[in-house]
């Protein structure tokens, strides 16, 4: 610890309460990102929720320290931020939340939920048999954050666990296939999570092959990134297999996109990380981040430097 | 184990083939319990799932040992059954799969499912705020079987868990708190699951006052009878409160019912049993019933002898 101010750049005035224990050791300044960069240096810069990567251009990361997203993915980040930027994402923030709504998307379309929802407006009682998670094969692809939270609120729910990721190994939890090994693991699944981070390898992994690899009545939920999944695929499906996500390629999905009325497809419009949860752990990360930087010490979770 | 065969009769032709393995011991007949009872003694008779006991007083109790019904819930059957029936309900059988649909609907109530799932007719892209579990405090308001299927589900939310029975105790998973500690603890908890048995002490417990107690925006969800909330105290809340639920009073809710169009409110029609964890777990109530019979021992799960 020096005696040295830290200079924090918060994206709004909220913030200014929820830091002020800290004033003795922070300065606070308020800045949304979108207008004027305040005059002098920055230590942290705290980036917006909502995420507008066109205002990275003109960032002057010569009066600036780390920029803190408050989220977990940094599409096009890279290549917005002038030369000279170190930018951290948001581990341990989203995680268990985006877990908890994969959670709720899969109950809700085995159990028919969303039918029920719908049906409301008619006042109509009809007591359809639906699948349920016991008993259930339930394949976790992706063994990351959010693939963490989900075998952990898996595990009471009474289903077998197949778990995959790019290489196989073996873990705490047991083990892990690789997804070589997808085409012979898929006709034997229930239900398909997808939590894999979007890499040249998983761009289109759920395409036309992979759904067809899967028995009728399949459950695919998505809450990867959009672009992991060939929304055509799903379009094409029609409703042979289920489809429950909250995240598209496009995103938003246009109110015109055929994928609104294809049967047994449940829309969310990506809300993941949109929930209580969020703001206690924002500020988690921000007071770690300004600890280690008062410390002299690296910020944690720089995913890029430019 | 005798030399006696068992005569079992089934409520339809898929239990022969269920049970086919057993013809050595078991001679099976057909009788859908509502048609004229087959000629002879019948050592168990197996109801059908969907319970009418208008049927009960036709029963000739002379001429039949055990009554196992599919279900969990008993309500009228002491008073149709004629004297000398003996009758055991399905214990084992549903609990998981009602614990199950409680978490599909409180997850769907606080992540705003039902609303997406009723959005997407229009295409809709709105990203609200939500509640998670997270960090929440969650009353499980019955420690039985469904409570106990709730507790192990809750385990990996993140969630603190208030349980409450008719009296206090401790058990395994901690301390359970009695349901006259209710007005201290009910302005401090978020959700509220109802999975007590209707008794005398339980009908219409969650009334008006039991609402007002809840802070603004907490969540009900009712998977235990419906008689145990006072519909028209949730009509009257008149959505300062979330209530989600599977059973109602009346039941089933006539399609005028006001409840329909409260605002927050989630329908589901009494589906919690109804799902593919049920057959398989009642065949195995129906064996282990076979087996006892057979070795000469009281069958499991009596609840009424009239």
């Amino acid at each position: 610890m020096t005696d040295q101010m830290l200079r924090v750049s918060v994206p709004d005035d909220s913030w200014l309460d929820s830091l002020d224990d800290l004033t003795d050791r922070v300065e606070l300044v308020v800045w949304d990102t979108a207008t004027a960069q305040p005059e002098g240096h920055l230590d942290l810069v705290l980036r917006p929720y909502v995420l507008d990567n066109s205002v990275l251009p003109g960032f002057d990361t010569a009066r600036m320290g780390l920029v803190q997203a408050q989220s977990l993915g940094f599409d096009g980040v890279a290549d917005a931020l002038p030369a000279g930027g170190t930018y951290a994402n948001a581990v341990g923030v989203h995680e268990a939340s985006t877990a908890e709504l994969a959670i709720a998307l899969a109950l809700a379309s085995l159990r028919h939920v969303d039918d029920f929802a719908r049906a409301m407006g008619e006042g109509a009682w009809e007591q359809p048999w639906s699948s349920s998670l016991i008993d259930r094969r339930v394949m976790l692809l992706g063994v990351g954050g959010i693939g963490t939270e989900l075998a952990k609120r898996l595990d009471g729910f009474g289903c077998d666990l197949v778990r995959v990721a790019n290489s196989a190994r073996d873990d705490d939890l047991g083990h892990v296939h690789a997804t070589s090994e997808l085409p012979d693991l898929l006709p034997a699944v229930d239900v398909v999570i997808v939590a894999v981070p979007l890499t040249a390898e998983t761009t289109g992994m759920v395409d036309d092959a992979f759904i067809a690899a899967l028995p009728d009545d399949a459950l695919i939920v998505n809450v990867a990134r959009g672009k992991v999944v060939d929304t055509d695929a799903v379009v094409r499906a029609d409703g042979r297999i289920r489809f429950a996500a909250d995240v598209f390629d496009p995103e938003p999905l246009p109110a015109d996109h055929p994928l609104w009325t294809v049967p047994r497809v449940l829309v969310s419009p990506h809300v993941g990380g949109r929930s209580s949860a969020m703001r206690p752990r924002v500020e988690r990360v921000v007071r770690r981040q300004i600890d280690r930087l008062l410390a002299g010490q690296e910020p944690d979770d720089v995913v890029v430097r430019t």
